[in-house]
């Protein structure tokens, strides 16, 4: 009789998705992990030669060891996050920082955003133009302005007053992306990182098309969180459109209480369905755990809305998701065990 | 032990938060509601005379009445927040559209969002400088545009092609307003809608100072919600910054599986919370009634961080919210029975 009432009450509760058993405290000290994304899209895996998917995975490896090192040597999970995506940044092939889409009028308008999981402190800047690492001036944002989102040419005022490396219109000048603005202004199309052109003979081929942005999630040693994400936009883009990157719960997000979350991918659905913030608001009043709420998520809500892209997401027990709906997402990981992983597309 | 049984079984069942027995949606036929805000604050009682406070009221109620008058004829939710909240921005009392408070550099940011509860759809703008009715341009780029943020002189390109109404600067000049930015510069501050100058004889007093924005939620007789926000921001901001009005899940949300949220206050804690979102969140997660989820993010997780503000919320069966943490917030609604409510300050 005992029994039975046990097995009632016990099937009763597992019914109210009540938290599982999570690796305590200290099981995790000493421990941290990291996860960055370069962009995802709808990439046909054949339009990348070997040597240019070396040099993408070259160049994600080359950020998940600076971010590892941070954590490593007891940094911060907010120092990591700024550290890796300068990185990704620096770097020409991704669509954040020296390797920015062009607007509709020829300029670069950067967008960025970084969340310290610990207090929930964040800064983001958007449509910044002419500013070397864009994820550094929200950094700066967070800590010494009393405001979370800054724009423009006032941004760029804050930057200066605040020692950030600026970079003039020269510096985001890249012949493949000056390209991709001429085919898409000649489709009169807004694109993401790159689409390959249609060839005339074969409209129907499935278009390459990558969404670009860069982003990077940590959890140190000390269990703290930490999101940060960078972006160049679309190109072709007009009308001073503002994406999800630098939107505090869209496109970036971290709560100890939860998880850290970077996004890609075509950011108008990302805000209306508040991705970032929806996982973290799943795992925080349903219980589910990082990765049956990144699936709802992102399978779920965001695959409804025909939904293009996907996220990276990391809680303070150090599980990682990776989840997205398009054909690949340029991504790595580093987890609490040292394990690392770099993949462009869908997982063997 | 039958009886036991069910009674383990109805407890255990009873402390998940299983949904409360809703009305029905036969039972929502033919019924309607609408609430309105018009700022929060730290407001003294006493300094605002009789006359003033009249003032106030009967700008709340023509609003109240223009939002009615479209949902009693059976106008939709989303007709009836944008015409509602151009009542709010034409009346030079509120901080948003003609009585928008200045920037530091005696410029006009003004910012706006609006969300379809139905749907999912929204549009938003930021730091438009020379629109008439900055609500009304973001309905525009709800409906007409590919994104769903717009900013500055972009957002400002898009209005003229799509025959939205421009204002120059002299229409948003308001002496009050003026001297509050005086006021403010004097004091290297950056204020809130407005904020009473304190006396040099009497520094410890309590300090008037009240968050501007406009907002709307409504419920139409097809059971659709829609939220509406618009605002000036803060006196004397800078820097670009863009507050939480038209960051869709931080100040503007619609959801009709959930409710229509409209925030006004500081704003960076509203996007730190995702507080719009986040009510949401707990009725669609934890199933809470809408007061219960109100109560949680506002008086709870908002006022933990002394985050000053409020918002008002409407479920898609009618009821009604409008909680905040300042001694103020100018409001009023009509609930499903047709009773209208105005109130300045704390409910009697």
């Amino acid at each position: 009789m005992r029994f039975l009432l046990s097995l009632i009450l016990f099937a009763a509760l597992a019914a109210c998705n009540q938290p599982t058993p999570k690796t305590t405290q200290e099981n995790m000290k000493g421990k941290y992990a990291i996860a960055i994304h370069g962009g995802a899209g709808n990439l046909v895996k054949m339009n990348l030669s070997q040597e240019q998917q070396d040099a993408y995975i070259h160049a994600l490896d080359s950020a998940l060891l600076t971010g590892e090192a941070i954590l490593k040597s007891g940094g911060s999970a907010v120092d990591a996050v700024e550290a890796t995506v300068r990185i990704l940044e620096d770097c020409p092939l991704f669509n954040a920082g020296k390797g920015a889409v062009f607007t509709h009028d020829g300029t670069h308008e950067l967008d960025a955003a970084i969340m310290d999981g610990s207090n929930g402190e964040c800064g983001a800047v958007a449509a910044v133009q002419h500013i070397k690492n864009p994820i550094s001036l929200a950094r700066k944002v967070m800590e010494k302005s009393e405001f979370i989102l800054l724009h423009g040419a006032g941004a760029e005022a804050f930057a200066q007053e605040h020692g950030i490396e600026s970079a003039d219109s020269a510096y985001f000048f890249t012949p493949h992306r000056w390209e991709q603005l001429q085919d898409a202004i000649e489709d009169d199309k807004t694109e993401l990182d790159h689409s390959e052109k249609k060839k005339a003979s074969n409209d129907n081929a499935p278009r390459e098309e990558k969404f670009g942005t860069v982003g990077c999630v940590a959890l140190d040693q000390n269990g703290n969180l930490a999101a940060a994400t960078s972006t160049g936009g679309l190109t072709n883009k007009r009308y001073g459109r503002i994406g999800d990157s630098p939107l505090i719960g869209s496109g970036t997000y971290a709560n100890n209480a939860s998880c850290a979350v970077s996004c890609t991918g075509k950011g108008e659905d990302f805000i209306r369905l508040n991705v970032a913030h929806e996982i973290s608001a799943m795992m925080r009043h349903k219980n589910y755990d990082l990765q049956q709420a990144c699936d709802s998520v992102i399978h779920g809500a965001l695959k409804s809305v025909k939904g293009r892209g996907g996220c990276i997401a990391l809680d303070s027990q150090g599980h990682i998701a990776m989840p997205f709906t398009t054909s690949g997402m340029f991504r790595g990981s580093i987890d609490t065990a040292g394990q690392k992983t770099i993949m462009l597309y869908e997982a063997p």
